[in-house]
């Protein structure tokens, strides 16, 4: 694996996990206790595990919106993996100086498309030269989070191996399975979105970015056959108001103020909202 | 900030978490992004992020019950904050040695009631003065968690910061946002409290400590209709008997015997118990 | 304590913590506080916190199964306790290099079971000595896990205590509660076995290992009155087919290909499972 002495500082050390695994079993903790064996100074910070299962999409979204808030140099491993057992690929990359772990699902796109200091590096992970290399057991039929993921993060984050060294073919981001995502469709003063994911609070988060927003003076939000003016801020709404805002994540979102809006509008991912000049 | 070497020891390194944003998004996950970033050899404890949404009493009680078992010097992160979006303030707070950050909207009360050792200090935070002082980014209108409690929480957890530098108006505690949360009326031999909340197991936990029923040589407690026994552990009933007993908290419980009390019961948050001479 | 300076690196400094506490209360929070203002390095892992309340029979399977997965000299606290407050007791239990912390609940014998390296070591912990040995506070009539099981861990993990410090009994595994665990029954070509709980996928994992199965050369599992047929992999099935196969922890599972399988067939902890030749 050579002397990456000269890279020192190339990782940060820490190491974030993005998995539907959920927190009923001890699939995390098992993953967590394969990778401080292999590099006992991780530190390991959960993103979610409560991701709807067998859903890459939203893992994509919250993956590409999170990741610039951890330091350069973090190792960030999202497992929302419906294809284990399959013949799906597995992918590394690097986007801006952070390094991604993924299975080929269409779950990394969003990361890939954000990348703004030069194209990423995208490797597909070859697990017979890793097994080697890094003498790892053969992997269950159904938990490549624990077998193939964990030990690879950890050896990247203790900063004891290339990312070229982890696969021969390098991929351009059109080679990879695309994101099930579609952005919005801006037309003319109209900008169609959809929502993508409903939060803890009940909020519905939608595709549609504030640049997109930006040639608008008076934007009317509708969806559910509602329409909805857009605030900057809660404090612009009365309590139980429905109203349109960009969240803290550059995502438009539909809130009820102290509320659910979502469960208010019945609100689901798919659901189509449109922003036009009110 | 100034050079705070000859304080070293001031702080433990460690710093709490506790909200209401749930597990489901990657919100927690972003705000240890945010404090590793900053101080990369951070200990975070999540303390719970499933309290009620938008409800800061019960986030108050548990905070107060729970900061002692931390080390001195810990920083105490509560964001419950159904104002954020609004003009409400955020409170930085020193108490017997613990430092806590929240906004100014009746969580703090009971943490800054438990002081023993001379009165809390009370610092409102000015983030204008704090933006520049650690360059932070503009706040986001929906999201201040990231944007301003984890990173003054790494600053103060690194000892980088004086508590006074956080804002230089200092507050009585009775200059602060009253919790919601009432103490028990003790009158005569008759104490009479409420049900604060319910825990995971069903135990219904109220607002009357130890001391209050202290005079009392026989009590009996009575609650949704029922009279129960004082007991001092589950070890004196039988299994699926209802009790009330002092737990591990300092409040008294109202608990079934492996099983939930609140269930058997009814029992919410606010539901009144009557303790007097049996 | 004595000098333990001559074993060093006896221990990994990982502390895993398997509980039904749940999260949303503050409970392990303050475990953590517990462990880290005694040894302020330790690395802790939760294991999970949201194990059927009261029942330590899964609780056992999980341990049993996860914890090979930690580095050696791990300290594992499992706290599943329907007996806090009675007179059960508290085991101490070193099984092939790791350490064990758990009520005398049936809740080990599955660890105690898979031993490898010789009879493990099992010592009944003995609260008054160490109360004095490590200036505990009178624990509480509730909450063991953080008045007794976090300091002592602590101080394992820390490598300041030796097993043999904490209590004078030393117990054979007959010696222990037994588990409420069966192990299946092979009779000639037949496998009878259970289901031991559902993942958070909706799989149903039985009791059944894999060299259980090694005589069957085309094994056909009836569950609720279903035949299944054994894969090796998912990718063997089409989405939505129900099968059986031996999953990531040694465990035969009924599984729905991308589904819930426990959701499809009504499955429960409990249910038997028949294995056969086809």
């Amino acid at each position: 694996m050579g002397n990456h002495g000269e890279e020192g500082g190339r990782r940060s050390g820490i190491i974030t996990l993005l998995t539907d695994f959920g927190e009923r079993d001890p699939f995390v903790g098992v993953m967590k206790g394969v990778i401080l064996g292999r590099f006992g100074a991780a530190r390991i910070v959960d993103l979610t595990h409560q991701l709807d299962v067998f859903a890459p999409a939203a893992a994509g979204f919250w993956l590409e919106r999170s990741f610039r808030w951890f330091p350069r140099g973090t190792v960030h491993v999202a497992v929302v993996d419906p294809g284990v057992g399959t013949a799906r690929g597995i992918l590394a990359a690097e986007v801006d100086g952070h390094v991604f772990l993924a299975p080929d699902n269409g779950l990394l796109p969003p990361v890939l498309a954000s990348a703004t200091e030069g194209a990423p590096v995208i490797v597909k992970v070859e697990l017979t030269k890793l097994a080697t290399l890094f003498n790892l057991p053969k992997p269950s039929a159904t938990f490549h989070g624990r077998d193939v993921f964990a030990p690879i993060a950890a050896e990247l984050a203790a900063d004891r191996v290339w990312m070229e060294e982890l696969g021969t073919e390098r991929l351009d981001r059109g080679a990879v399975v695309p994101s099930p995502l579609r952005a919005p469709v801006v037309d003319g003063g109209v900008v169609t979105g959809s929502i993508v994911t409903i939060d803890h609070f009940g909020n519905a988060i939608t595709n549609v970015r504030a640049k997109q927003l930006a040639k608008l003076t008076r934007p009317v939000v509708s969806v559910a056959g509602r329409e909805l003016r857009l605030v900057k801020t809660y404090g612009e709404a009365r309590r139980g108001e429905l109203v349109a805002l960009v969240g803290a994540f550059d995502a438009l979102e539909v809130s009820e103020v102290e509320g659910s809006a979502a469960k208010a509008l019945a609100l689901t991912p798919g659901t189509p909202v449109v922003i036009r000049e009110g």
